[in-house]
């Protein structure tokens, strides 16, 4: 596949992460006016529920986009995702008919304020990238006892806190907890000192499932509605003595940042690989009939206050072991009902090298290999510190990117309790 | 405290489960008619909808009741539920003037459905009774390991499946799942043989609390709206081969029944009770300022298909170690925000004695000492049986109920992938 060219110039750049080929989904604001749904179209956004309420986009058992969020598009199904891609891309294709009365739906990005792009349901994180099990199951256990002995039966996952859920752009504060250190005789209340980035992709569900009935690997993947670019911010020390035995808990509710633009499925479907060969047979619930993960370049960037940015990981999507259509169907395997706005989260991807870890913990092996970054070094997350997550598909003379995922960590609350 | 007397002559039995006392808070549908806010009185229900509707109920900031849920009254906070309370007091007191105008609001509630009284946002579980962690601790890791070491220290919790929870008298089917035996090969995909219940109270959080900020235990305890009997089915046989290292998923996500009324904490008040004294010193942030506890009786029958109901458990909610307050501060300590409509479930109520344990697990021992229903034995649940959990505050004359927290389990689906 090639760039579809848009009468939007901007949108035929080579390089740039929003051509017609994209047709990202987000909600945004100008000044003073409520939040809206949008499309990305080179460095535009194209003003979506604006366009339904004139008549310029008619969907099947709509409207659907009267709302600040994509929550009802989503829940409508493959159907109506496909009709709306369509039409959006006859509006802004090359020579479009329909140029004169859609451009003045357009406003640029720079002004914009960009919001969560759906409500969140329920947030559910995975722990499906080997390399990632490895590395943490090497430091906490030993490289002989790396990887829990279900791991390559289960795709391991755990609930997490959907209200921690956060658009790129929002500050992060660094969290206290309750921290216990091996050789400390009693546990203390303290802010986290190892603070810490997860790189992963999230899954956003669109069509919900019933409860009590569980979903084929096939199915799941017809409810995914697209994919978005998540951190999930890990305080490592309060994990360390909180997880055992029921798993992370506050360690990883402080909050979870995820790109601007959910990307449409439709839109990577060019970019689907296989997940890798099994090292042992899945059940046979769990087997994909096609590929079912995607080739996403993806890296990581930290920018210290006043500094210049160091890329400290690249890696890809697909070194993940599991897929989330994959997940999904696990998720529903005990009658667990899915709803329109679940976000699944990948788990941490991170490839076979050094330089591809998509953690600190990981990159810095616990803290004892600190990494170089402009003006000093880290091992974890420093105050003031800006993550940035990005992803990109590269196609024929065209991109597909998500937003960057961007957070800003500012220093703990002195008195948490104050005021 | 005595009984309040009602007009309402059936609210004045001394053992009836809603004098004028209690007052709680559900949702009920007649045939063919929308659902609406109700609130138990004696053998009937007080359409509160309708009241509001009428003008009989004005409260700050409302109308609150237009909606087949409490979240919007649960978020308005402590003086609108204390103004609630009060009006309905008077209006219910016997020898109201306003009995004439109230009494065409009152429907039998023998004949009207119930359904779940709020939307749930999110579902925390916890696990924080000491003797439950004792026994379970026990059976798995042997008596000198039971505890996690830090169990003293932290009211554990792992977030739930918030789409998971159902109301009281809704079929439970018995979820299929990733089984694997400590002398298996491999794993199996297989209907659970070792489904269970977990004896709880829900806690019900009214007011949110801010994302990046802590709050106190007395804040905490201000927070919640009411309590629920709550019944957290588990799958010990899926739990037991996933929940490594991250916790429980597939095996908690098939269903949680909740009880049908929500009741009050003002209802509560008298049956204040403290948490036992503490074995080791907890962190300031967890300490209680005031009793948080409820004396609360509880009980657990089973009922086989076309047989009689056995008594298996008689525990008290007294028997924990933390109190909701406790478990709603700690789950606020990284900035986790908390939302209008968030269930915390207590963790499993077991007493000290093999009679009083509120899991089929720890009654039977893991399946060791199968126990005496009508007409047989159990070790866990076997198709067909119904499961209750009552719960009851004993006043002076009065008492206080939850309505019965019922569920049947209903045999696996033969093909779960069938059309």
């Amino acid at each position: 596949m090639a760039l579809i060219r848009s009468w939007v110039e901007s949108a035929n750049a080579p390089d740039g992460p929003f051509p017609l080929n994209n047709l990202p989904c987000g909600v945004f604001s100008l000044a003073d006016e409520e939040p809206r749904c949008g499309v990305a179209i080179g460095e535009t956004i194209l003003d979506v529920s604006g366009l339904e309420a004139e008549g310029l986009l008619a969907l099947d058992g709509g409207p659907y986009l009267d709302v600040p969020f994509w929550n009802e598009v989503m829940a409508a199904g493959p159907a109506v995702w496909a009709a709306l891609r369509a039409r959006l891309q006859e509006l802004l294709t090359e020579g479009s008919a329909a140029r004169a009365e859609v451009e003045p739906h357009l406003v640029p990005m720079a002004g914009a304020r960009l919001h969560l792009p759906f409500l969140v349901s329920e947030y559910t994180d995975f722990y499906a990238g080997k390399h990632h099990a490895m590395n943490v199951g090497t430091m906490f256990r030993g490289a002989e006892n790396a990887l829990p002995p279900n791991w390559l039966h289960i795709p391991i996952g755990y609930n997490g806190r959907a209200s921690s859920v956060v658009v790129s752009g929002t500050e992060v504060r660094r969290p206290w907890g309750q921290l216990k250190g091996p050789d400390d005789a009693a546990p203390r209340f303290a802010p986290s000192a190892r603070f810490d980035i997860e790189l992963e992709m999230g899954a956003v569900v669109g069509l919900p499932s019933e409860h009590g009935r569980p979903v084929t690997v096939e199915t799941a993947d017809e409810m995914i509605f697209g994919y978005v670019l998540l951190n999930d911010w890990s305080a490592r020390d309060i994990q360390a003595w909180e997880y055992q035995p029921l798993g992370p808990f506050q360690a990883k509710a402080t909050a979870t940042t995820i790109s601007p633009w959910i990307v449409m499925k439709a839109a990577l479907e060019p970019f689907r690989v296989s997940t890798p060969e099994r090292e042992r047979p899945l059940l046979p619930y769990l087997h994909e009939p096609r590929p079912m993960l995607y080739d996403i370049a993806l890296e990581v960037g930290l920018t210290p206050e006043g500094g210049r940015e160091t890329v400290i990981s690249r890696t890809n999507y697909a070194e993940m072991y599991y897929s989330a259509a994959q997940q999904l169907a696990h998720h529903t395997t005990s009658g667990c009902a899915m709803t329109a706005g679940d976000l699944l989260g990948s788990g941490t991807i991170s490839g076979p090298t050094k330089d591809s870890r998509g953690s600190l913990l990981e990159i810095s092996w616990g803290g004892k290999e600190p990494f170089e970054v402009d003006g000093g070094t880290r091992s974890f997350i420093a105050d003031n510190d800006t993550l940035v997550l990005r992803g990109a598909a590269k196609g024929d003379g065209y991109t597909i990117g998500f937003g960057d995922c961007v957070g800003k960590v500012i220093p703990a609350l002195e008195d948490p309790y104050a005021g």
